[in-house]
């Protein structure tokens, strides 16, 4: 049985998806991120950046002491190893998914993740900010428009790993102001993976949980950012 | 025969000590990026994210066609695994590599380059996003100087890819002003690694072409950032 460290965000999202896509039964283990439970000792033995997603594995490949796995680029290999999906056998086709993992792990999701800080929760209207993860943010859905293109998934003719790490923070464009159609091909591959019934399972995960009363909102910026909001 | 796509940065020199310390033989292909090298359509076919380096490796696993890899987290499990060095075999020692490898990629590396930044390049001076970046970078040494306190190095009791990839970016603490005797785990294991003859020659490479001259640091800035520096 897998524990999965669970709150409903982007990067939570890609291993619900994952976990959902491979069929591994898993527990989850909700941390509530707005008052703090990231920072809890025992949380910070799982996940030793405290942040989630991150999954203890309690039958881990080799048959030794539960797994503690974070960073989600970690647990997707992991768990593409653990059950032989979503990440293919021969080097070449590995080592695709491999680099366009990388590329959302280092890049779309890094910067999407600033761009949305500037925009939408910096008590400052930063617009040099702004302006560079909107520039950053275009340019990135660029790279993947053009992959795409030539590409029915995001690492090749096969739904991956890198697929599932790149849609949840695609799932972000309105908040982002990202405009789908300026990015054909980004909007194409959108629409056909939001038609998976076990991605949609893993998307919906938590939904029902996100905290949109504005006071608490206030006091979970506080925490994950260090910051006073602006009224 | 590998080609490595490179310039002297943090990022590129993950890829030249990893090449030394493995012994793999390398051809330099120097892309000044200051001149907007990277964006040319012959590399863009290497690396599609117009990012050095990128490595083509010409008699890759599998014997195939030449394979071109982007994403230094790519590259460097790539060259792991093609020579079997600096990534264990074991599942569970697998996995603690690619988690610090990951946290390198997600975190410690954007983090970095954002502070450095706006604390160095950005041409106007704003407090909010340099504090921020300031905050995240000492929050991120604080993790690394942790796990060091109990391991050797950064994923075990092994050197492997995951210090090859922190390195090149700790190495950067003076112009992040960082005072390294505050992480006293980290100040012991950067002393150690620079013994390492091999990391060393990587760390080496391209230091003579990094170029000092302010009027062309100005148009590398505009190339690298669309901004135009203050004077």
């Amino acid at each position: 049985m897998i524990d999965l460290y669970f709150a409903p965000t982007p990067n939570g999202w890609k291993i619900s998806i994952m976990l959902e896509e491979c069929g591994l039964p898993y527990t989850v283990k909700w941390v509530n991120i707005g008052v703090g439970e990231q920072f809890a000792p025992e949380f910070l033995a799982i996940s030793p950046n405290n942040r989630i997603p991150a999954i203890v594995d309690h039958e881990p490949l080799g048959d030794g002491e539960p797994h503690a796995v974070f960073e989600t680029g970690a647990i997707l290999v992991y768990l593409a190893e653990k059950t032989g999906q979503f990440l293919p056998f021969d080097p070449v086709g590995r080592s695709k998914v491999r680099q366009w993992l990388m590329w959302q792990m280092g890049g779309l999701g890094p910067m999407l993740g600033q761009h949305g800080h500037f925009k939408l929760y910096a008590p400052e209207h930063i617009p040099y900010a702004i302006d560079r993860y909107a520039r950053e943010a275009k340019r990135l859905y660029g790279v993947l428009d053009r992959q795409l293109a030539d590409n029915d998934y995001v690492a090749g003719a096969d739904y991956s790993i890198a697929d599932m790490a790149c849609f949840p923070w695609i799932q972000t464009y309105k908040r982002q102001e990202i405009d789908l159609a300026e990015f054909p091909n980004v909007k194409r591959w959108y629409e056909q993976l939001k038609q998976r019934e076990a991605l949609r399972r893993g998307m919906d995960l938590g939904r029902d949980r996100i905290n949109r009363n504005p006071q608490q909102q206030a006091q979970a910026a506080k925490i994950l950012f260090g910051i006073e909001q602006k009224d």
